[in-house]
């Protein structure tokens, strides 16, 4: 926007939604390297009471006298996403979040906002996106997502040619998991958790469990990879992933 | 792999397929200028006569004294990839290719495959991957991808929550593109080019043209992103992308 000659308008800062990727320091890219020197302010989201894995990404990087705002969501697991006490609960919290950093951007501040993975692939900074890109300059630096670092970890191949890709939360019943894995190539199955037997179930029945890779820790030291048809236990974190690989026909 | 003590056995080198984004150099991870830096042999594709944008992307990267391997491929799209002489001849290239970079690694040689975008996402390089991790060790570094650099260019928060995101090429029909289309939340359309009117077609059939985003050059400098309902004309470059947006859900 250009502003008339002579007229001093506020001056407003900028929002940077930075992608800190998958886990790996070295996996960030050297454009949020810069973006994290040079802001005014880093802002990341956590858990309350627990450090935020963005933060710790990208903690070499943090320049003395930097501003830091901790984004502590209220809520996380404790109650389901689809009640309404967690909807009202997360929504003022964005909101709140939004606000404080609106306030920098109003004092012409660079605010750049950590997000682990890949900032608008399923990442919270999309909440403060939509509420401050109506007001202020932003830009949205992306990232290595879990996913990536998880298929590039196992080295597999996961599709090609014109193959379809599906991510899907494993979150969804059985038979819809049935259906969308018996109606692709390749897929990425996320949310695991508790939701494991069920996406092994639904991997059975599509006759896609052959060639399923089980992957827990994508991009972290101690990754663990294997075929899920040889995982004995049912056991899964939230942020582990199932990778089907497509490319069916290999030239 | 251990070796015997004293036993002086055949030391091999190590393939790293290396994502080098979607085309800002900026965009390339720490971990890829490191290994490009390090490689004693950088090998790229390209078509034949023309300039390899992967090599492009990572120029400044690039030492004195590095071997290169200028991978061309014999066609692109001269060909339809479906016929038998195209999966011929490109199999032959991949296996003459893989064999180049065979007496290097035998040799004991670190050898780096440019892959613009991420290499195991409809990249050329996992064609190299197959033919040659049985025989030496290799290493993936992902790469940003080209549809991340579209919707982070664009603004565009893409898919949250339980979302399904689908990946798909404007190369199927429209039948199934529609059927596709309206059994999504967010979605990718890629491989634009002659396929864009059938494209169009098919998002308005499944009632998803409203907030369809088409986006040209998603990470250059010239970057064009526009609703795909006020594009005018179907001229498309081939890597041009239209984003669907998921989301439907904003709390």
């Amino acid at each position: 926007m250009s502003q008339c000659p002579g007229e001093a308008g506020p001056v407003s800062g900028k929002l940077i939604g930075v992608g800190t990727g998958p886990g790996d320091p070295e996996l960030l890219t050297l454009k949020a390297v810069r973006a994290i020197t040079g802001a005014d302010v880093v802002a990341c989201f956590a858990k309350r009471g627990n450090p935020s894995n963005a933060r710790a990404i990208v903690a070499q990087h943090l320049r003395p006298g930097q501003i830091e705002e901790a984004l502590d969501y209220p809520v996380t697991t404790e109650i389901h996403r689809h009640a309404g006490d967690y909807k009202t609960q997360i929504q003022a919290f964005y909101d709140e979040a939004a606000e404080r950093l609106a306030a920098h951007l109003g004092a012409g501040r660079t605010v750049a906002v950590l997000s682990e993975g890949d900032p608008l692939l399923y990442g919270s900074y999309m909440h403060l996106h939509v509420r401050l890109a109506p007001r202020f300059e932003t830009e949205v630096i992306p990232g290595i997502s879990a996913m990536s670092g998880c298929w590039s970890a196992a080295g597999l191949p996961l599709v090609q040619g014109d193959d379809v890709l599906t991510i899907l939360p494993g979150t969804l019943d059985e038979p819809e998991l049935t259906r969308r894995l018996a109606d692709t190539q390749g897929a990425v199955i996320m949310k695991l958790g508790r939701n494991l037997p069920k996406v092994r179930a639904a991997l059975a029945n599509a006759g896609r469990l052959d060639g399923a890779l089980y992957v827990e820790r994508g991009t972290m030291n101690n990754a663990s990879t294997m075929a899920l048809s040889r995982k004995v236990d049912d056991a899964a974190p939230y942020f582990s992933l199932v990778l089907v690989p497509g490319w069916s026909a290999r030239p």
